[in-house]
């Protein structure tokens, strides 16, 4: 039911009946005001996205807005997969990290970590993020961060994260053309090119790595590189996610290249869902064979081919594909006895 | 479905929804070579089923062959209960203690201890065991073992180890006779009591209770014995298993005996298979009723009676019975929901 995209079978094996930490990390990002760079929430809602994939992983219900997030198209948010899970075999904590949010989550008794950052500018004018101070406060939280469970699976919502997360890794020199995965089924490749066209025409010759990061960027991969180089191997990490974690990282390549360092990356690995690793029009895989260190990865054997939903089956042909640590969450439900079914019924059962 | 063969049914039943970690003890003894006296395994290859039972319950896959150990009448291993069991409800840890393999597991991430045993010579010649040290070896283990769960759950996989189990019972002086366990269902008496009589033979009357012990056990046995006794009580544990843990009991009654000391058994109890506890070539209640000190013990209700297997029905036609620790497994399995279709299905799923 696991199956592995790089590296070997033994560190997702050795996580069976262990308690997990679901960590949520969001943030928001002006790029999606850009008309059509994607369809990841309510039009002109969209910046509420991950403040309602939080609540309702959290709760179970939606409190700054009526309706859960969905696509235009009726692709309801990847939260439910990832509930669903909840729901069936409980994470033992599920913890936000607001990493610039609009409108906070409005759920009691669950730590929303704070970290006093602001929303990221559009990066086809600058995303303007103090890069170095975002990833400091990574850095800080994961030398410090006192964990519950035996380990953190990390997820992240991110509207537009797609572009952010490949103009950043194209911005630090690494050949990605067509490896970025998009929440859309046909990718609206020349918003999205443009876009990045753009962000990277404000790079001048003379910006350093946190100074490129700090125009094309977002917040979630910024801290999130801050936060996996600062635990270094502490505490064992999933990192929930398709390609916008690939992004991470590349950051963290690029740090220990830049800076000179090492990292243990033995306790990390990368789970995805099957939408994204075998996505035709993206290459997580590729993607993370450009790392100078070694990476497990893998991806939850896990589709909607046996339900009859018509909003689910949009997933299956492409349309979102991963998101709101849906990924990790699955691959978390089917090494504790989970069945594939039994997560189906249940996303079936928030759908009515 | 779980069932008392001594005690009470209090003990089992406090560990409901507690974690566990199950450990594996694996060893080797040149017994193995003679002759017809044990089917764990395929011919030629016995040594490596520890090796191969190990790699299958940790990663679900064998590694140092390229198929699971089956008997040369298709009797597959009963390491394939305890991986279904943990895929269904997964324990918390899985830990190996290599008492002396001639190969040792290709598994990461999980623990291996290595207690720097060498595999045991053939009791028909002498084992040639350092049993002192090998029993210090167990008590230190005993004594400074940091459990990460609420109890072990103990299993073995030595293949010969009924004969060796056997054989030290007997010349520990109790009266065993018909009443240790065997892998064949036709059991070869006449193989096994004559190897028993070599190996008694060889023992001398000027002989204490460790120097017989390094004649004619086992370093599971031996190595066993210390880690219940350094544990005295500290951590609850379930010895998985049938005769062989017996075994195990009893030299822990005869080293107390001859050191004139006291154990609190009253958290530690015994798990088997129904094919052992209702065996009618061997009696483990006997064997228990021998010991000194009070000792719970219960057997799973667990058979392939509604499998269509043919592989499967052997167990329930008396071919193999237990082993790598698959009693306590089920016995887990069922104090944590598990029903036993689900069991089985998983089992058959392994046999394709």
């Amino acid at each position: 039911m696991i199956k592995t995209i790089l590296g070997e079978i033994d560190f997702i094996e050795s996580l069976r009946g262990k308690r997990a930490s679901f960590m949520l990390s969001l943030s928001n990002t002006d790029t999606i005001n850009i008309e059509g760079i994607t369809q990841a929430g309510i039009p002109g809602l969209i910046h509420l996205t991950p403040t309602l994939d939080s609540e309702f992983v959290c709760v179970g219900e939606v409190r700054c807005l009526e309706n859960i997030a969905e696509t235009p198209k009726g692709v309801p948010t990847p939260a439910l997969m990832t509930r669903a899970v909840h729901l069936i075999k409980p994470f033992s904590y599920i913890e936000l990290l607001d990493l610039g949010l609009k409108v906070t989550p409005k759920v009691n008794y669950f730590t929303i970590h704070d970290f006093d950052i602001k929303p990221s500018g559009s990066i086809d004018v600058g995303a303007n993020i103090d890069a170095e101070a975002i990833f400091q406060k990574g850095i800080n939280f994961g030398q410090n961060y006192e964990c519950e469970s035996e380990y953190i699976i990390l997820g992240e919502s991110v509207p537009s994260g797609t572009t952010t997360a490949s103009a950043t890794a194209e911005a630090l020199g690494y050949d990605v053309e067509d490896k970025f995965s998009s929440s859309f089924k046909n990718v609206p490749n020349s918003i999205k090119s443009e876009t990045i066209k753009k962000a990277l025409s404000n790079i001048k010759d003379r910006d350093d790595l946190f100074a490129i990061l700090s125009k094309v960027a977002d917040n979630m991969l910024i801290f999130n590189a801050g936060f996996i180089l600062g635990l270094n191997g502490r505490i064992k990490v999933i990192l929930a996610g398709g390609t916008q974690m690939a992004g991470v990282l590349l950051i963290v390549n690029s740090i220990l290249r830049y800076m000179g360092g090492e990292m243990d990356s033995s306790n990390l690995a990368l789970c995805t869902t099957k939408w994204v690793a075998e996505d035709k029009n993206s290459d997580i895989k590729a993607l993370l064979e450009m790392l100078d260190f070694p990476i497990n990865a893998y991806f939850a054997d896990f589709d909607f081919s046996s339900s009859t939903h018509p909003a689910l089956k949009l997933y299956d042909e492409g349309e979102a594909k991963e998101g709101v640590g849906a990924g990790g969450a699955l691959v978390y439900g089917l090494i504790n006895g989970v069945k594939k079914e039994e997560i189906i019924s249940q996303v079936e059962a928030f759908l009515g």
